[in-house]
């Protein structure tokens, strides 16, 4: 029995495989013409699309991918249930990939779902991506995909974010308020947008109040890699600088670490040094002392995200039209930041 | 041109898809007898297995998947880190799969997995369930499984588990140790075997320490409903009966919210309320007061855990040859519980 594949016939016609399949499909990506010539070559040779094969191929996974950089930050783990409360009231999977910030993992595993092993791509991006061609993957798998939180600056895409140089710019302002002279921003990467837009909003605040910039005022810490101590970056640090008086902790983690690089060096918060954070810890209020925060909306940007994925699978249009989401933040006061002492 | 499928050979044979697939295959599982029988329809109808279905079926996934009941604890982030460190050495992707405690998503998200999707599972159960019926599908496909912290009691299979009765136990004595005439257990679960083995211990210490079991001593809470406040459930339980002077938290989110549940109804750690936990928190030292813990080897459950699955996908016999791996944990005394008063 001889055997009729699409190989067979993409070789006759000196076409793709991918172009034929399409044509066999009808798609609008493929002229007229070529679809006639393929009709013809296919009923002429007796092509009969394999109905398992296709099936594999039309058939919608119901699958979702979420890549994230990590899982140990609160924010992700909130955005995590925010997406699925939209991908399970459409039956969908939700499968986790972790890049743990590597750019190399994130290109592996976007190549992993553009070959139709999911329907739609949310991602925040590693702190290491800067090139956006590992996108063109799912472009040209025709994969929908949403960033989240973190961004790729300048590229069009769907996005939800938050409003991350004004959170910035008021964080920094609440820390000079309460009479910080010298305060430092506190990073996990130099090259992640969301950071460099609250870092833009930390250098407002100091140019507003006057306060001249210095090199010490940025400080980068890695924060992925399990070999190096973040609590010792942190003493690092504080140590390099004894006029350093306050720390907006760009993340989580930088948070953390800086109580336990204070507990260590015996500095007391918030007297000798203010703290305030962009974290969605739920254990802010057992801290000792308490934890001053930026909260993002991290369930809602979940949430939001999957509603646009939801219509571009759908091949709805969304509403938010390719203009950036911006969801607010909300600064909460508590002990690691001086009451205001009214005159 | 007539198309000769499977399906065919199977209605002709009166056989099932799978069971041909197998014996052409050669596989074990399928009878000389049956083998001979398939392979001769086979040629004699002309049937060639589809290559590109065929290539499907067998080609490796290079994927495993993690099943999890949740990720805002953090030993799940930390035995993720621990699968994916082995994992990524063998060029794999991790999948992780949450199940938000229920038994119907895990029910649904193995059989997502027994399709080919992934070459082998880690799982940890969710405290809904009890069957163990919806991982023959897993078995059927001869999809390798690992069971880790969270296991079926009295289920055979791989595992790798913790020392949970002498933690639950040692945790205990701890607690009578340091002045407690009426500790009790807090857990998310009653049928979690996890839980149950910490319970078990818990309950072994009040026995060896003469201490009389109450209807008290036990409590659930709610820990996964976002609707129901665990803090509130936690208010109740300490509001209920004043001369609770102790808890053994199960899990993490029941030890801070026990703190947060303190902090709202102004009762003093540990004066007043001693409190120890089961966690990996990396914030036990800036909590107010800094909590005492019972810290599970995370990262090496993960990691053990995965040795075994990929032994098992490479078809090699693990070492630990089913019975369950144990792993101890560690107490660490914090100020959550009083220092010791010699006499």
């Amino acid at each position: 029995m001889s055997k009729m594949t699409i190989q067979v016939l993409a070789d006759h016609l000196g076409l793709s495989i991918s172009t034929i399949s399409k044509a066999l499909k009808d798609s609008h990506e493929i002229s007229a013409a070529t679809k006639k010539k393929v009709l013809e070559a296919a009923t002429a040779l007796g092509y009969i699309p394999n109905p398992y094969a296709s099936s594999l191929r039309k058939q919608k996974s119901k699958t979702i991918a979420v890549i994230l950089p990590e899982i140990s930050d609160s924010f992700f783990a909130l955005a995590v249930g925010g997406i699925e409360s939209i991908a399970t009231q459409r039956g969908y999977h939700t499968l986790i990939y972790l890049t743990h910030e590597s750019f190399l993992a994130e290109k592996d595993v976007l190549k992993h779902c553009a070959g139709g092993r999911v329907d739609g791509v949310l991602i925040s991006v590693s702190k290491e991506t800067i090139d956006t061609t590992h996108f063109d993957a799912l472009k040209k798998g025709n994969i929908p995909f949403v960033f989240f939180d973190r961004d790729l600056e300048g590229y069009e895409a769907y996005k939800v974010l938050t409003d991350d140089y004004r959170s910035g710019l008021i964080a920094t302002q609440h820390l000079i308020e309460q009479g910080c002279k010298n305060p430092v921003f506190i990073s996990p990467s130099d090259s992640l947008s969301v950071c460099n837009r609250r870092y833009e909003g930390f250098k407002s605040a100091l140019s507003n109040a006057q306060i001249p910039q210095r090199k010490i005022n940025f400080n980068l810490v890695n924060c992925h890699d399990r070999k190096i101590s973040i609590t010792e970056q942190l003493k690092k640090i504080l140590q390099k600088d004894s006029s350093v008086d306050g720390i907006l902790a760009s993340v989580e983690d930088i948070a953390i670490h800086s109580y336990l690089a204070c507990k260590e060096l015996n500095i007391i918060i918030p007297d000798q040094l203010q703290i305030i954070a962009f974290t969605t810890i739920k254990t802010a209020d057992i801290f000792s002392p308490t934890l001053t925060t930026i909260t993002q909306p991290a369930f809602e940007t979940g949430k939001q995200a999957a509603t646009i994925l939801f219509d571009l699978i759908d091949k709805k249009q969304p509403k938010s039209n390719m203009t950036p989401v911006i969801l607010p933040s909300i600064l909460t006061q508590r002990a690691s930041t001086k009451a205001v002492t009214k005159p």
